[in-house]
């Protein structure tokens, strides 16, 4: 369609929308944004269900004609019911059904060497044109979401977990457009054991900043998405080479994924051997140690001052590729090795030069590095081996295509390569049959809300409906009240000005502590009033807390973080300092169950404390666990009028003793 | 020379080193390592100053005939005054003197076409061979330094530092032979501001520090390495293509190095200029933000939707070299720009297709890439340009070279380039000359010796004698000197036994605190050596020690551990759980000046409590960092007697009110 021709390329060419013989599938807008909502207006007025638009200027631009046209296409897709893809975006490639709708540079993909297998999503044409065009990738879905206002990035990814022909989703992501949608489609993903690998973009300060002027996204804390992530089993990575060749090892691990993260890994040199064995642990990627039978077994290959341990140099010696993959054999035997790695030089464009001079000493690097795998894939129950080879160098694409056909991941090089490998090993272990599938997304409010703090004595009674174990304690607003009060409770008291304007209380004053006697409770009370009076003359009183003072223990932060787009998060953290300097916290989504509040609290470096450090007591971690599934359930229920929970601290007692909440603050979010 | 030949390619061949026709300057043993032995006593008895030894099976073996065949080594090299390579080495390659002393592939390594630059110095054979092979790299020397028995590693970096044709040495690393020499060749090269950059292998391997005490077990030799890194300013990587690539850009920017840590980053695509920002995040490479002059100068090249920042997405709709280049030239004048990073997809060996594509779109990524690099490094005063590709790929050499002779350097991709602008940023950053030259390496003993620990009395004397301040203190072993003793101090008090077999005084009721009359002081002093006599029957007891207690305050741990190769080692680290928990420690080698200590302690996690935690007041950190410095003279000149040093801890009180040490140990060597 263009008012200006008869003809494209050879086919007839029609002055507008309206003229066309027949309702289209879609439209793809390729003209600048005044004219592209004036198409997309046509288009709707016509009943065509869907349309791409190119062009740039729209929300991404942050001038007030930017987001005029903006909101233009949200209107005229919310009147026409009109799918729409972009702005600013770049469109899609079909390689399962065969259609392009692409305006880019690799415009012409070529669907008949080109194999299905993964998704690709990217908030930006660049990035899905870039990473489109490289060869090695077997692609089903491209897709470049751009601003996304009506038909967002979230349905996109929602559209490829459920598509059959996707192996693997792997998606470029700025920011959530829909998070219901967005962590509906990770949820399904989870269950279906489909993998999601994302890059999240916008996670520093300056990234951020950076990814709001590109395609106008929210943010939401960098901590909340990891979050996310984690109950879902997404792999977040962190560049694109990263997104590229972890996306392609998974696709080509689909069906043959390792059971766990144990690995095997096999060297030709002593010094990589060993830098291994150091990138290993900097990656947590498991290599359990030989059994003395398997020693033995690799002795039989080594010469005398060869040396068998998990990783293995199998030194310049062995060549001979029945040789290696006979050492392959011997290292899977390994208890819990789940698959092979083999650190590699070769699978390079070898010049000539490099040819020649290989033939002549005998050696052929390709046929060294190609063969044994080939020939340990073919044996029956074979493990999934890995390539990581320890430069960056030249890959060669006919090679890799050879071993990936025989289900051999070629990983990214070097620290990337060991990246990957803990990518796949941490996806081996995941497991989402005990995890909490739902997770509560609040209704979301056009702009952030105000909150009103309860006071202590409030917010204690609010959590204690829900079971939080608290002190004993009682309101008192005079000297009658409090001697009723002390009736009820034992000494040593602790004794608190209660005011829901007064968050620091020791800074005005308004603390007592170890209060023996009722003589004691009198002055305190008097002293406390009188700081109050003096120091925070503005604040409303509700009167004088007074509550048993507990005894010392662990104590750990358990609060609720409202995030901007994925609603309650659960921390716990070891209080004090410790969270502050050490930023020594857990999140997750609300709900948890028992096991994945356990989970949270090993998953501090403050755990030893709990489990019992340096021989003391281990404290009753399911007591705390409790308190954390207590206080998720009771945000999830309230996260439409709940802003902020603190339980600062928990004081958590040895097993069986239970815990204490002792103190606590609830903000509400404020009617305005 | 060979016994069954009468030539060898043309040459005359001689029938054993004796029948030589001069006394040559080397020879290089390439028979098994019984013949290599012989042949190498053969050539000291004909005066041969120099040999190199292939073969494998010495020390490395850990059999007793690998271990009898270098004993051999060293005592033939001693007997006749030899330098002696290897053995279990592939020798070396001179690139400047154009000599072959090489026995692997790449022996062919072509004096012709490679240029000098770096000094390559390997304990691995292997890694050698296929670092050397890189034909990017511009090589002076390729040593492999294998056993090193007699000339070790550290004979070989000392000498490449020294020499005038290496522009930047290169190492792999994987343990020190002769650690003065080390050192003493690391204080050169800082000196000379000569690049050393070091993967250090075996780093996750456990310490091989005796652990007696609390700071010897933390601090492993790993971190010895990176401490004595870190004075040097020597580069340590993790990986062989971190080394690799390193080396190259520092080769590339010899004479032409950053002034400081601040980068200007330039991006085509939007999604690769927001994740660049987060990854300079990541990696602490400072991208300073413009001033409102450049935006305005930069706004006038780009689209309504583009916006100015560093990161700087310059958008597709810049396409023309020149306008990228004025670019450049407007990100090089924001204040604390020192460099220029390009984001760059091309560079690579494109293939023809994608060539026709690119010329049919009028794209040239090649000549988009390299041309404003070109003209921008042709202005006068223009800053060092990097480019750092986002993907693996395959980046051209032709391509490589023409950027390079223009001074452009040319990273590995993704994060692996990232950490090479950390480790240039850092570099930039680093100023040797207001740091210790000079680190005490001690004398070291063939094995590890045997420490006895000193009473705390003892230990406190004997620091006190060094400035650091101490409560007022005093031993008494009765009740009569406890009566005169008193009379000097002033109540509270704490008493404590003092023995130097009970490390661990409160675990055995050895220690009472807050005496607040004499009265208290007697039951005390009873109830201790009671306790003392019933838990611990069998300690040497010298007394009890009564002090002065001491006012709470910040308390950090000042320690000493020696480490196996570089001696003692100053630790300072916050007190308490911390230090186990989150180990909040720095290391540094001794002796070290005020500024030293006071950037060991800026480096830790704790800082803000020492600088002023959340409105409390600021810390007696001169004080303090003055206690480090006295800690670690003592240290230094006690290196070959005291094994171990702690005070844990000191307190550290306001600014202007100094600092404690209210508890001591010191571990001296065991005479045997």
């Amino acid at each position: 369609v263009n008012p200006n021709r008869d003809e494209v390329l050879g086919e007839k060419c029609y002055r507008n929308l309206s003229e066309l013989p027949e309702v289209v599938d879609c439209v793809l807008i390729a003209t600048p944004r005044e004219l592209a909502v004036q198409n997309l207006e046509e288009a709707g007025r016509l009943g065509i269900p869907a349309a791409i638009v190119f062009a740039s200027g729209f929300g991404e631009e942050f001038s007030p004609e930017g987001q005029h046209y903006e909101a233009e296409v949200v209107r005229i897709a919310g009147q026409y019911g009109m799918e729409v893809m972009g702005p600013n975006c770049i469109g899609c490639l079909n390689n399962v059904d065969k259609v392009a709708l692409w305006g880019m540079l690799g415009a012409d993909f070529d669907f008949e060497t080109r194999k299905p297998g993964i998704a690709l999503i990217a908030q930006s044409g660049g990035v899905c044109t870039f990473i489109t065009a490289k060869q090695q990738l077997d692609i089903s879905f491209s897709i470049s979401s751009g601003n996304g206002s009506v038909t967002s990035i979230d349905d996109f990814i929602d559209y490829c977990v459920d598509h059959d022909s996707v192996n693997v989703v792997s998606v470029y992501l700025e920011g959530v457009k829909k998070p219901e949608v967005f962590t509906n489609a990770l949820r399904k993903a989870a269950a279906k054991k489909k993998p999601v690998v994302i890059l999240k973009a916008g996670r520093s300060a300056l990234g951020t900043i950076a990814a709001a002027s590109h395609t106008a996204s929210m943010a939401g804390s960098e901590r909340a998405f990891e979050a996310v992530f984690k109950r879902y089993g997404v792999v977040l990575v962190d560049s694109f080479e990263e997104l590229v060749a972890t996306t392609q090892a998974m696709n080509v691990l689909a069906g043959n994924f390792p059971k766990g993260n144990g690995f095997a890994m096999l060297n030709g040199s002593g010094g990589e051997n060993t830098v291994a064995a150091d990138l290993a642990a900097k990656y947590d990627v498991n290599l359990p140690p030989l059994t003395d039978e398997v020693k033995e077994k690799i002795n039989a290959y080594l010469p005398s001052f060869g040396n068998p341990m998990n990783p293995l140099d199998y030194t310049s010696s062995v060549q001979a590729p029945q040789q290696i993959c006979g050492l392959m054999e011997c290292m899977a035997e390994v208890p819990g090795v789940n698959g092979i790695i083999m650190g590699s030089q070769a699978l390079e464009e070898t010049n000539e030069r490099i040819e020649q001079q290989q033939k002549m000493f005998g050696h052929d690097s390709y046929a060294q590095q190609v063969d044994p795998l080939l020939l340990y894939r073919k044996l029956p129950g074979s493990l999934p081996v890995f390539l990581l080879p320890a430069y960056e160098d030249r890959r060669s694409l006919k090679h890799r295509r050879i071993v990936e056909e025989n289900g051999v991941a070629l990983l990214a090089c070097s620290e990337i390569g060991w990246k990957i490998m803990q990518n796949i090993g941490r996806r081996a272990e995941y497991d989402f049959s005990w995890r909490t599938p739902e997770m509560a997304v609040p209704a979301r409010s056009a702009k952030p809300r105000k909150g009103a703090a309860c006071s202590e004595a409030e917010s204690k009674a609010l959590v204690a409906q829900y079971g939080i174990p608290v002190p004993k304690q009682a309101n008192v607003t005079s000297e009658a009240e409090l001697n009723t009060a002390l009736a009820g409770l034992s000494f040593p008291l602790v004794m608190k000005i209660n005011s829901p304007d007064i968050l620091h209380k020791s800074d005005i004053g308004g603390v007592v502590l170890d209060i023996r006697d009722a003589q004691q409770a009198g002055k305190a009370m008097q002293t406390i009033l009188q700081n109050a009076k003096t120091y925070a003359p503005a604040a409303k009183i509700d009167g004088v807390l007074v509550q048993e003072m507990a005894q010392s223990g662990v104590e750990i932060i358990v609060g609720i973080a409202n995030d901007d787009v994925f609603g309650p998060m659960l921390l716990a953290g070891l209080g004090g300092i410790a969270t502050e300097l050490y930023k020594d916290t857990a999140l997750s989504p609300c709900p948890v169950n028992h096991a994945e509040a356990v989970e949270m609290l090993k998953s501090l470096s403050a755990w030893p404390l709990l489990e019992g450090f340096r021989g003391s007591a281990a404290c009753d971690v399911d007591a705390l666990a409790e308190v954390m599934v207590q206080v998720s359930r009771m945000a999830a229920e309230k996260k439409d009028e709940w802003k902020e929970l603190d339980l600062n601290p928990v004081i958590v007692y040895e097993k069986g003793a239970g815990v204490l909440a002792v103190d606590a603050a609830v903000v509400k979010y404020q009617d305005e």
